[in-house]
């Protein structure tokens, strides 16, 4: 099946999603690139609408819905960025959405979920399983489940980040040697990978995750899906997953060069980085990438390189905590 | 004198700028144009190199020295962002920066001017005259003095903000209705207004200014320079000064539509809502025009609306102070 998916899939989405996403721009460190001697690209996903690039690919697969599927409404799980992108792709076709939320979501990804018109349910992450879950109150009211990544719809309008990526830096008169990717469930890491590798035969592709629930780099080495042991207990609630998908990881598994991981303390160290001297808002899980390259987890030495930013959903205390931490870059 | 700088002077300053500059991009907030029933966009120049537009002005007044000029190294007096900008411009040119600070410039401006290798002198905002201590200094190290607004380079070099604004709106398809340009002395105000309104002679342009440093606003109505009754005691430091530039006046006087000003705790508000919304660190001088917007300070109902962000140089503790006030819009 990952065969019948590939960049003319990315490509149609970013058509339909024309108008209805914002181009975000990239971002650039001098200091940084110094430090690396690099020439280090930031895509700024957390400026795109809802904070994050989830909303590419909730408001793609919500268009792709029959009409009759979207009078329904929709249910998705997620612990705040693909709850936000589905709320408002929801409110802006007029439809129903109720999201599945872990109850120890950040508060700013409860507070903005709820501000789009989303009825949220909650439940405990390390308790019950939400994919069982999910899939009772998806049948109860009869909806369509917009699953955060398990789905070709929401892969290609993720993926979009990546096309975006390839024009912007042509732009510039760049192409990438080497491109990193915030990973959970591997969604964008897919539809990213996809649509880069296809412009870019030669591009050397990794997923950065978070210590402890570093799955798919795991799973890339043993060649098959491996679960995490924990459910929560890192500050990157964007991108904990119980396991790689079974889609995503056929083309993850395909087409990516490695998988890293980074501590909380490192992604707090970047998200300070990302404020102090990118002048952006980052999550801790949204910025696993710049953590991975400042602290060298990733060789990127004479190397153009594009990395996401892939949201900027942070509560005030995380961010000032993170603010206190020391950047290791000076 | 001022009939003499016009839109081409700002051309050619872009022209040299090529390549040094960072092309910052625009943001949008879409819970801000519902709420203001405006299409508005951001030109984020917390984003330039030292986290703010003074960069731009700096390293294009300090190319257009001799070299014999530029052999004996610049002077400066900032509270910290122009600051950075000379530190930053002289050391790519490889001369000898020394730079006049306030001794309440806000920390992080102090440390990251010291970062790009610049002589900082520090002084009593509220008991010194800064025109004259810098002029002594100038002559002490037979220097030259980049003055941070009396300057038709600076202004050249700042204006290009309103060429990029321009550009960047009409590859969106849009053109602006109204501008609203933080102000100081008046360099940034000057530069953008005089490429602004040649290229769209209907527009309307606003300054925006600190409570009790109104000197621009009250300018403009009585039609001679003003001065504030005070020296310190805004949290917008980036845009405290004396009174409005003899030629920044001059130009302003002519093509201003209006001043307003907000304050300390409306700027504040605004930070919040620039990390909180538009994911972007913002310091409270960077941040006037848009509280002028969210409190209502300019009608932009129904209007394409264009707005500087003009710096990002925010210690932690007034960033998490921003974060605890409410934005009033949610």
């Amino acid at each position: 099946m990952t065969d019948s998916f590939g960049i003319v899939d990315v490509q149609k989405a970013q058509k339909a999603l024309q108008g209805h996403i914002f181009q975000t721009p990239l971002a650039k460190s001098q200091k940084l690139d110094k430090a690396l001697n690099a020439d280090i690209w930031f895509k700024c996903e957390n400026m795109q609408h809802t904070g994050s690039f989830k909303f590419r690919g909730a408001y793609y697969a919500i268009s792709q819905l029959s009409a009759s599927e979207r009078l329904a409404g929709v249910t998705a799980c997620s612990s705040g960025n693909h709850a936000q992108g589905v709320a408002l792709a929801a409110r802006e076709f007029g439809i129903k959405a109720t999201i599945l939320m872990p109850e120890d979501a950040p508060e700013i990804k409860i507070r903005r979920t709820k501000s789009y018109g989303a009825e949220i349910i909650h439940f405990d992450r390390s308790k019950v399983d939400r994919e069982v879950l999910i899939k009772q109150i998806t049948e109860e009211k009869q909806a369509t489940l917009i699953h955060s990544f398990e789905n070709f719809n929401i892969m290609a309008g993720q993926g979009t980040v990546g096309l975006e990526i390839a024009e912007q830096l042509k732009a510039f008169g760049k192409k990438p040697d080497l491109v990193a990717i915030c990973c959970g469930g591997g969604g964008l890491t897919a539809g990213v990978s996809t649509a880069l590798s296809a412009l870019y035969p030669e591009v050397d592709l990794y997923a950065v995750e978070p210590e402890g629930f570093d799955d798919t780099a795991r799973s890339l080495i043993s060649g098959k899906r491996e679960k995490n042991t924990k459910l929560s207990g890192s500050i990157c609630d964007a991108i904990i997953t119980p396991q790689p998908g079974e889609l995503t990881f056929q083309i993850n598994n395909k087409l990516l060069k490695s998988a890293v991981c980074v501590s909380d303390e490192e992604a707090l160290s970047a998200v300070n980085f990302a404020a102090t001297e990118l002048k952006q808002i980052v999550e801790p899980g949204g910025a696993v990438c710049l953590a991975a390259l400042m602290f060298k987890k990733i060789d990127v030495s004479g190397k153009t390189v594009a990395v996401t930013l892939s949201g900027g959903n942070i509560d005030a205390a995380m961010l000032t905590k993170a603010l206190e931490t020391d950047t290791h870059l000076g």
